[in-house]
């Protein structure tokens, strides 16, 4: 069902923008205004939408769509040129572009529709879907819950002693359990020293006594991700391991205590980074603090030191410090808060106290 | 290691189509010519090259690459504007833009080159990648010759009388098997009446004495795909279903008997068509024929009634026909052929007479 409230926001801001009209493509902004999630591949799935209101769907015949009140259905077949039927429907005037059309199609328009300027619409999108409503907060705080139940299943796993890339099989099992069936990013699962490598794909490595082991999961259930991260330890924790993993909790926990409404999210980055940093270990914290999340696992804006946005009511983001020793450990704990009228709600609560396994 | 005689191909397709310069952002078109594949996500990675044969990677430093010789890299952070160094290497003339390069790079690269025409260069890559060489005609046959053994092994499967999607996932473990790490495309799996659904996902539907089952099913092994499907039935088969079965499998020889160079793909498309036409069967085949394969699972051209391209020794390509009776049942089957100097080489071995398990 088309949700009008988003849809009165999206148009809106569209007028902020001085924007009269734009495109939509991604699936997730799509499902978003729509509550269908269409996966057309490389055929043309566009909603077009205008500041008078008017919301149009143009949509190839293989992908069958109900009826909707508030949207127009524009079918098309294989035989036709899509794009042809969208620039008939374009203005002579400034046009938004999703970010992430593929160019051939805007190249194609620009030949139809000449005399217009073609600008990225997407932020317009992204300053809307930043702001949770309270349905989309119910629903990642559900998954969210799940990702609890299924960190806990998940570390008991991990005891028995399987290779990486097993755990992370097995994981897609558990998650069903909690009707959850598919990951909102493949798991990583990292023993030892691969918990250090920030681009480690889970492999055939088994856990050995004393390794630090990265748990990063989640879930798409009902649309919405959730995305945690936890490190335990194998039968023993050296001194050195102990003490990177107390900063690193201690960074995770300042994070969250600066949020709330106002701040800036550099703002945010920085009193996670600064317990880092002055523990000596900056240079070894060498991401983001966090992202925003919702129905994709990524959204706009990060929680970085050049993001000078403010946090605000209904905006869920990750907070996930970390610390990587090339060669020796990675640690890092992660979770996601929702910015509240006051301060914040952390929507994650597996324990994050040392844990030996 | 950069493939120069790949290059020279595309460089050589270049001048052909009048074309100085082009980008290249594809993981698999880079794969093609440079060995590596790597997935930047949301991070700019463009390959660019222009007819005087230089030959510049632009890659964010979270990807490290080793050096090659012929491929000068050009390394950006987080904090650079990656699209402006890719400006200051076009030159004030025609650009040819990947077709699937997000449109937000585009925009971003129009302002700053404002002077020039960008076009879809992907035709030029598309008609170098559709003819494969020796060694891409290798790895197509061994990863078809796995598909085999995997298809031998899913069908044992299938016996055990688990649910689709359960079988979806053990399909996995047999890849791996035989080396082959992760599917060309998610498997479908579909027991009686899901098999004439041509958007099927499988599912918790158990199978039924006298279901035709559909097991379309590929792997990627070491960069190539494979990509095969059989149709069965379990412990019985009716009249309607064996007619049917019999029609789709003498439209698959027609088609593979059509292949041969020179012959336009849309006759390949209407040898087999015809067949199932003929019988009355006609709007029960839905699709087109067939697709090439390669790197990727679909690769143009197609084969299909508007794909008026000659067959050219080196094409490899599906040939799938199918008939699907809604609410009742779904026949398929398809083989991969290559296109040899005198007709074509099938690379499926997997029987295909009608098989009752």
């Amino acid at each position: 069902m088309m949700n009008i409230k988003r849809l009165d926001k999206v148009i809106e801001n569209m007028k902020r923008h001085q924007l009269e009209q734009m495109i939509i493509s991604n699936p997730a902004s799509i499902f978003y205004l729509t509550g269908k999630w269409i996966e057309a591949g490389e055929r043309m799935l566009v909603l077009y939408i205008n500041a008078k209101g008017q919301c149009k769907l143009i949509i190839n015949e293989l992908f069958p769509l109900d009826d909707q009140p508030y949207l127009e259905k524009i079918i098309y077949n294989d035989r036709e040129d899509a794009v042809k039927i969208l620039a008939s429907l374009v203005e002579d005037k400034k046009l938004g572009i999703d970010k992430v059309w593929p160019s051939h199609f805007l190249i194609r328009l620009m030949e139809l529709k000449h005399g217009i300027t073609f600008v990225n619409g997407s932020p317009i999108m992204d300053e809307v879907r930043m702001i949770k409503d309270a349905e989309e907060i119910k629903l990642m705080k559900e998954a969210s819950a799940i990702n609890d139940k299924v960190m806990a299943e998940a570390i008991e796993v991990v005891k028995q002693g399987y290779e990486e890339k097993k755990v992370c099989k097995l994981l897609a099992d558990i998650y069903e359990k909690y009707k959850t069936y598919s990951f909102s990013f493949y798991p990583l699962i990292a023993y030892g020293a691969n918990a250090a490598e920030p681009h480690h794909s889970s492999d055939s490595t088994m856990v050995k006594d004393g390794d630090s082991i990265i748990l990063d999961i989640g879930g798409f259930t009902n649309g919405y991700c959730s995305d945690m991260t936890r490190t335990v330890f194998y039968r023993k924790v050296s001194d050195e391991a102990e003490k990177v993993y107390n900063l690193v909790l201690e960074a995770n926990r300042k994070g969250i205590e600066a949020v709330k409404p106002g701040v800036k999210l550099s703002d945010i980055d920085k009193a996670a980074r600064d317990v880092i940093e002055n523990a000596g270990y900056g240079k070894y914290f060498t991401h983001r603090t966090g992202h925003n999340i919702g129905v994709e696992v990524h959204e706009f804006p990060d929680v970085s030191s050049v993001s000078h946005l403010e946090a605000k009511p209904g905006m869920i983001f990750s907070i996930e410090p970390g610390i990587y020793l090339p060669g020796k450990l990675g640690v890092r704990i992660e979770d996601l808060v929702l910015v509240t009228e006051t301060g914040c709600e952390v929507l994650n609560a597996y324990p994050k106290e040392l844990q030996i396994i």
